[in-house]
C-alpha cells in the first residue's frame, strides 16, 4: 500500500464511522465528516500536535470544529487515535440521551472537545482567542512552554456569520500566526446551493483582513499538507480554502444539499461502501487502518514527554506558577486581599458609581493575579476596565494585558470563552449593559461549557440618561438572570461590587456578568463584615421587628429602598429591606433560608429600574413592582428616574397604597 | 460668493448647530456632525430626492444615519432643509426628555427619521431591507411609482460590527445598485486611534463582496458628488469612502476621541467660530445660509409632484393597491379567510407540527396578501416558511417573493426591520427559535420602534431532540417576553397558530414571534369559534366546577396539561386548564379578565418545555412549575422530555403532592 493509499483509507475510516453512526441514530450530519475527512486526516495524522493520552497538556495545538454539526468527524478522530474515553461503543451511541457523543460537540463531554460548538461562527471566534492566549503566554512563560497551534474547521455558515468578521479582522490585526482556519470549501447549504444567498469572495475577504490565504483541492492530502506547512512559516493568521465535495464517497448524493443533515440511508451507504472499496462492517475499522490512526495518536508523545522534561527544568517558581495557572486556582490571599478591600471601604465609605468601584476592586485584582486579561469593545473610558498594571496588546508587542476589542461585542465574548478553554489565563470583557445582546449567543454557551468567564456590563439601566432607549437596558437583567448557570451581579455599593468580584473569580466552573453603574450611588453597607454577604444572592439589609413592608431591590435602587424604609419606618410603619445583588444564586440557597429572607410582611414590594420579570418569585403575583413598564427615554438620568416614576416617594405611596 | 462657499456655509451650519446643540444638553457627540457635514450637504442640498413637505412620500430616497450617535447631524439637516416638526426650538431640547431630538435618532420622535439607530450596524442592515423593498416594489409596481436611492452614512463601529459583514455581503450578492454606503473614515473610535483594534482594508473589503467602491477626500464636496454621480451609474451597491477628519473645525480637538463623545466647551466653540468665520451666535444660521438650505429643501418638490400625477394616473385598481399598500392596511377579506380556514381545521383536528400548521396558515396568507415578503436564514426545509405562491428573489429576479438570507440572523432581522419601514411589503423571517439571540439587537429595535415584522421560530424546545443543548431554547421564551412591546406567540396547535398569524399581521404597530414546534401535537381546540381566543393572550380551555387545580401551559406542554387534568379529573379532582399563547396580551387584559383566567384554584401548577421566569405571575412564587431547570440534552426528543419530567405523569403526581 502506497502512503496515498493509506492516508486515503485513513480517511475512509471517518467516513464510515461517520456515516454508520449517523444512520444508527437515524439523525445527524454527514456531509461535513465525508467532505472534509481528507483535511482532517491531514491535519491530525500528520501536523497536529497532541497526545490522547494525556489529553489536557497545556501546549498541545488546539483543534476547534467550528462547524459543529459535523461532530462524528471529531468524535471518529478521537476514537481513531486512540483518546481511552472515545470507544467504539461511545460512536454507536452517537446522539443518544446521556451518551458523550451528542448530536453538536459538547465541552467537558469526553477528553479532546477543547468547545462546545454548534451555534455557527463561535467556533472560530473561540479560536481566535485560543491563539490569542498562546501569544500571550508564551510571550509571559517563553517558548519553551508554550508554543503551539491553533486550528479551525469553519463552514460557510460559520462565514456566513457575522461574528466570524469580527474575529477574523482582528486576527488580522493582532498578526495571529498560529493560528490555521481550513474552510470546507463545499458549495452547499440546507436551502441549496451557497450561490442562493452568497457570493463572496473568501480569498479577498481575508486578504482584506491581512490574512495568509491558500486555495487546495480539499481531497488532495498532499496539496492540504503543504498548505499546512506553508501556514506554519506565515507571519500572519492562514485561511486554507479546501474545495470538497460534500457527502465526498456517497456516490448518489454527494454534491447535494441531501447529504448535509440526513442520514444516507443503507442502500446509499452500501453504495459508498463499493465506490470506496470499503469492505469493513458497520462500525468496525480494518486493523490496518486503525494501526495507523493510533500510531499517528502518538506521534507527538516524545513532544509531550520534552515538554514535561522542560517544565521539570524550570525554574521552581515559575514551573508553580505555570501549573497554578493552568489548573485555574487563585493564587494565595486573594480571599485576603479582597477582605483587606471592603475594610478600606468601610472606613471611607464612597460615593461611587459602580463602574468605579469595578476599577477599584480591579486594581487590587489584577495587581495580585498576573493572569487576568483585561479588555472592553471600545468603551475603556466608559466601563473603567483598564487598571494601572495593564497596558495594550498590540500587534508587536503581547507583554500587556489589556486587549482592545473594536467594537465587536460578539468577537469578543466568543474570544474570551476561548482564552478561558485555552486556561492560563483568566478574561474580563467590558461592555455598555445594552449590547449584551451582541453577544449573547457568546454568553449563553459561557453558561453552557460551565468556564469562567468575566462581563463587565456598565451603563446597567435608564441612569445611562440622555443617549436614550437604544441605549437603556431594561429587559437585560431579567433576560441574562434566564440563562441557567451564569451568574449576574447587580451590586449596590462599592463592598457588594468586591464581594461580587470575589465570587465571579472564585466560582471557576461558571461565567458571570456584573450589572454596574455608570451615575453614582451612596454606600448601602457600611461597616466591615468579613463575611460574603453577596455569596446568598440576597440578604436582609435593614431588618425591621414585625416588619409591614418588604421591599426587595438591587443595584442602583437599593439606596431608594432604604432611604423609602427609613420613611416609612418614621411615620410608623415597620419596614425591611432586602438587597438581592444576585437572584441566581439566591435560589440556590436552601428553602429556610429563603424563606427567612422573603418574610412574612404583608406587603411585598421590588424596585428595579427594569422590568418585572422574575420578580414575582420574591413578591408573589399580588406584590408591588416599582420599575420599567416601557423602554426608557432621552433625558438626564434625574429626569427619568422621575418620569418612569421610580423613586423613593413612589416606593412610599405604593407601600402606604397597598396597607 | 462661490458656489463652493456656499456649500461650505451650509456645511457649517450643521456643525454650529450640532456643537450648540450638544454644549448646551452638555451631553452627545459633535465629532461626526463635525466630520461628515460635508458628505451630509453634498447629499442633502444636491441628489437626495426627498420633500420636507411630504416627508413620507413614498417614493423618496431614504437616509438612514447608521451612526446614530451622530444624531445632530440628522436633526440639524431636518430643521436645515425645512421639515415643519423640526424647529430651532426642537434643537435647543437636544437630549432633554419628551423632546424629538433624542440622543440618538428615534423613529416616530419627527419626519425624517426614516428609522431608529444607535446600537452600531443595525442602520446599514435596514437600509440593505431598504433597498431590498425598493427593488422588489420597482418590480412589482413598475418604476413610475417605485424608483428611488437608499442611501447610509456610516462608522468605524458600523463596520466593525459583525452584522455589516452579513448585510453588505447579502447586498453585494443581490446586486443592490441602488444602495449607496457612506463610510465617514475618520480614523478615531472610543479608545483612541482605530489602529487599536482594527487594520481592516475596507475598500478591498467590500470588493471582496461585489462592491463598487470608490474613496474620497470626505471634505472636498465636489469630489463627493462626482462619487454620487458615479455611484447612481453603478449596476451594484456603491460604498463610498469619505476621508473625514473628526470633530472637523474644532481647530484644537479635531482629529482626536475626545471630539467624539463629549460637549467641545465654550472654549473650544469660539475658536471653532473664529477658525471657520463663523460670526452667528449659538443657534442662528444666518440668513443666506438658511435660505440656501431651504431652498435646496425644495428640490425635490417638483419630482414629487410628477410622481402624484403618475399616481393618479394610473390604473384605478393599481392606485388602490399601491395605496393601500404603504398605508400598510390588509386586504378584505383577511380576517374572513382567517376564520374560513379555522373552520376547516375544526373539521379535520389535524395532528401536526405548529411549524407545519404555520406553513398552512401562510399558505392562506400568502395567496390573500401580496405583500407578504417571506424568508429564511438558511432553515426553509425546518421552518416551512416557503409556500406555493412564493419563488425565491435572486440577484437578476426580484418578481419572487421570498429571500435566501444565507446564515445570517442578525442582519436578516435588521433587514427585515428596514423592509417594514420601507412601506410597501410585510416581511417575516425564519429561523430556530435558539438562534433568536443572533438576533435580538434587531428584534429590539422593531419592538421600540413598533413596527410589523413576524419572525417565525421554529424548533422551540427540547423538542428539538437529537441536536442536543446548543439547539434548544430553555430561556427563549422568558428572554423575549421580557422586551416591551415585542408579541411572542406559542400557539398550542393549529387554530392556535391561524389565531396568532391573524393577531401578528393585524398588529400593524407591534412586531411578533412565533415559537413553534418542530415535533407534532395533538390539537387542544377541536370545535370550531369565530372569536380569536390568542387575542386575550390566556384563556381557559378546560373548565372545571370548583377546580381543585388550574394548570396553565403553552404550546406543546397544553396537550400534556389536558391530559393531567382529564386524568386527575378522573380521579375526583377537579382540574381546569388555562392555555397561554402570548403572555404579553394577557398582561395587557383588564384586571377582571385576568383575576377570572387566573382563578381560584389552590394549586396552581404551570407547565412549559423552559425555564421558570416569568411563570410566577400566574402560579405564585408557591405555584409548582414543570418545565427546565437547567439546558437540554442530546437525544431524541420523547427521551428527554422524560428525562427532564415534563411528562402527564409528572404533573398529576405534582399537583397531587400539593393536594
Amino acid at each position: 500500500m502506497t502512503s496515498s493509499e493509506k492516508y486515503s483509507r485513513m480517511a475512509n475510516a471517518i467516513r464510515f464511522l461517520s456515516m454508520d453512526a449517523v444512520e444508527k441514530a437515524n439523525s445527524g450530519h454527514p456531509g461535513l465528516p465525508l467532505g472534509a475527512a481528507d483535511v482532517a486526516t491531514v491535519l491530525f495524522s500528520r501536523y497536529l500536535k497532541f497526545d490522547p493520552k494525556n489529553p489536557l497538556w497545556p501546549d498541545r495545538d488546539r483543534f476547534v470544529l467550528s462547524a459543529g454539526h459535523g461532530s462524528m468527524l471529531l468524535y471518529s478522530l478521537l476514537y481513531l487515535t486512540g483518546y481511552e474515553d472515545m470507544t467504539i461503543e461511545d460512536i454507536k451511541q452517537f446522539r443518544q440521551l446521556g451518551s458523550k457523543t451528542a448530536g453538536h460537540p459538547e465541552y467537558g463531554h469526553a477528553s479532546g472537545i477543547e468547545t462546545t460548538t454548534g451555534p455557527l461562527g463561535q467556533g472560530v471566534a473561540n479560536a481566535v482567542g485560543m491563539a490569542i492566549a498562546e501569544k500571550k503566554l508564551e510571550q509571559e512563560f517563553g517558548s519553551d512552554l508554550q508554543s503551539h497551534f491553533t486550528y479551525a474547521l469553519v463552514g460557510d455558515g460559520c462565514l456566513m456569520e457575522g461574528i466570524s468578521q469580527e474575529a477574523i479582522a482582528l486576527a488580522g490585526h493582532l498578526k495571529l500566526n498560529k493560528l490555521v482556519v481550513f474552510w470546507d470549501n463545499n458549495s452547499i447549504t440546507i436551502d441549496g446551493a451557497v450561490s442562493l444567498s452568497d457570493s463572496t469572495d473568501q480569498i479577498a475577504r481575508f486578504k482584506a483582513v491581512h490574512w495568509n490565504t491558500i486555495e487546495v483541492d480539499g481531497h488532495d492530502q498532499d496539496a492540504i499538507a503543504a498548505a499546512i506547512e506553508q501556514a506554519h512559516k506565515s507571519d500572519r493568521p492562514t485561511f486554507i480554502a479546501c474545495k470538497t465535495i460534500i457527502g465526498f464517497g456517497a456516490p448518489n448524493k454527494q454534491g447535494t444539499h441531501k447529504v448535509h443533515g440526513n442520514p444516507l440511508g443503507a442502500e446509499e451507504i452500501a453504495a459508498a461502501r463499493k465506490h470506496l472499496n470499503w469492505d469493513a462492517e458497520a462500525f468496525s475499522v480494518p486493523a490496518d487502518v486503525l494501526d495507523a490512526w493510533r500510531e499517528a495518536g502518538q506521534r507527538s508523545a516524545g513532544a509531550r514527554k520534552a515538554w514535561e522534561d522542560r517544565l521539570a527544568a524550570a525554574p521552581a517558581d515559575i514551573r508553580a506558577e505555570f501549573v497554578r495557572r493552568f489548573a485555574g486556582d487563585l493564587p494565595e490571599g486573594f480571599d485576603a486581599a479582597i477582605d483587606a478591600f471592603k475594610k478600606k471601604v468601610a472606613e471611607n465609605n464612597p460615593t461611587v458609581a459602580t463602574r468605579k468601584a469595578s476599577e477599584d476592586v480591579l486594581e487590587v485584582i489584577n495587581g495580585l493575579l498576573p493572569e487576568t486579561l483585561g479588555g472592553s469593545a471600545d468603551l475603556t473610558p466608559s466601563n473603567n476596565t483598564k487598571t494601572s498594571q495593564m497596558h495594550s496588546i498590540s500587534p508587536t508587542d503581547f507583554s500587556g494585558r489589556y486587549m482592545h476589542w473594536g467594537i465587536r461585542e460578539h468577537a469578543t465574548a466568543a474570544a474570551i470563552n476561548g482564552i478561558a478553554l485555552h486556561g492560563g489565563l483568566i478574561p474580563y470583557s467590558g461592555g455598555f449593559l445594552i449590547f449584551s445582546d451582541y453577544c449573547r449567543p457568546s454568553v449563553r454557551l459561557a453558561a453552557l461549557m460551565g468556564i469562567r468567564v468575566v462581563h463587565v456590563w456598565t451603563h446597567d439601566s435608564i441612569g445611562v440618561g440622555e443617549d436614550g432607549p437604544t441605549h437603556q437596558p431594561v429587559e437585560h437583567l431579567a433576560s441574562l438572570r434566564a440563562i441557567p448557570g451564569l451568574l449576574l451581579f447587580r451590586p449596590a455599593d462599592e463592598t457588594e461590587t468586591a464581594e461580587s468580584w470575589q465570587l465571579a473569580l472564585n466560582n471557576k466552573h461558571r461565567p458571570s456578568g456584573l450589572a454596574l453603574t455608570r451615575q453614582n450611588l451612596t454606600p448601602v453597607r457600611k461597616t466591615y463584615e468579613q463575611k460574603n454577604l453577596t455569596a446568598q444572592g440576597a440578604y436582609e439589609l435593614v431588618s425591621a421587628a414585625d416588619a409591614k413592608v418588604s421591599i426587595f431591590a438591587s443595584g442602583s435602587e437599593v439606596e431608594l429602598a432604604v432611604k423609602a424604609a427609613e420613611t416609612l419606618s418614621a411615620k410608623g410603619v415597620a419596614t425591611r429591606v432586602v438587597s438581592v445583588p444576585c437572584v441566581e444564586l439566591f435560589f440556590e440557597q436552601s428553602d429556610e433560608y429563603r424563606k427567612s429572607v422573603i418574610g412574612t410582611a404583608p406587603v411585598k414590594i421590588a424596585v428595579e429600574a427594569a422590568v418585572r420579570e422574575g420578580w414575582d418569585a420574591f413578591i408573589g403575583s399580588d406584590g408591588v413592582f416599582v420599575g420599567m413598564k416601557s423602554f426608557g427615554a432621552s433625558g438626564p438620568a434625574k429626569d427619568l428616574f422621575k418620569h418612569f416614576g421610580i423613586t423613593v416617594d413612589a416606593v412610599v405611596a405604593a407601600a402606604e397604597a397597598k396597607l
